[in-house]
């Protein structure tokens, strides 16, 4: 288990249909450090520290640890810039892929970021993004949650 | 790879001679979190985030997961209580075993604490413990590196 996660993520086009029909997942989350990636997460009821190892393009090292709702609201006032809160939608895609589309709240507002995740580099670069998936932004440090979280001026429509 | 580390610590009788033999690390550590433990530590010239579950008596999950000097220093001022200081001698024992003798610097010292890494329960519930160990400590959680760190009442003289 080399705990390696190879990742695409794209702009949106517009949005899938009834989208409320499929998973869907609450998130919270904010950084107690940015490279490497040292973050923690509030999915629904659920309570995770990630650490992200520097990777290389699209492929890194990750690691998710389960914490509880106790230690998530201790270490929360200690991180960095602002949390992050966005509803992430889990869409099935052809081969077992998975789209996560996350659509995120204020101060981020109306950024819409998709990502998938892929077993393999060779995976990732055969993928054929379906027609509602827009610009590949992968390496646009931009779009990172980590640096959105610590961004100072941010504006949501130079993301769209 | 299921990260699970088995550890007994105890008190010692004496030091064992000629401690400037074996190999030594100068250590730092601070704690962002008690339960689950999420620790930053500064190994010599290396620099970790350590993540232990909850565990069950001597047995524990832990990752440790490289970070840089600049992720180190980030996080310090986010951790809880106190910095540890200790100086670790790492001494061979019988069975490929080894002794971690962490010699602690202000303000708790004196304290000095071993701890052996066991491969399995059956092989820590065997180990005979050399002449210069002391009281078995492994259950009592103010011996813990994180209890110590966010203890507002230590006395070093209780602990010997």
């Amino acid at each position: 288990m080399d705990n390696q996660e190879i990742e695409r993520k794209w702009r949106i086009k517009e949005l899938p249909e009834k989208l409320e029909g499929y998973e869907s997942i609450k998130m919270e989350q904010a950084y107690l450090n940015v490279s490497p990636t040292v973050r923690i997460r509030k999915e629904n009821s659920e309570f995770f520290l990630t650490y992200k190892g520097k990777g290389e393009g699209i492929s890194h090292t990750e690691y998710n640890l389960p914490i509880d709702e106790k230690a998530f609201y201790h270490m929360l006032p200690k991180c960095d810039g602002r949390v992050i809160k966005k509803t992430r939608y889990v869409i099935p895609l052809d081969g077992g892929l998975k789209a996560e589309l996350d659509i995120f709240d204020e101060p981020f507002k109306p950024l819409i970021i998709v990502e998938v995740e892929f077993p393999s580099v060779e995976a990732a670069d055969a993928f054929k993004a379906p027609e509602w998936f827009g610009e590949d932004v992968s390496m646009d440090f931009r779009f990172k949650n980590a640096a959105l979280a610590i961004s100072e001026d941010f504006s949501p429509e130079d993301m769209l």
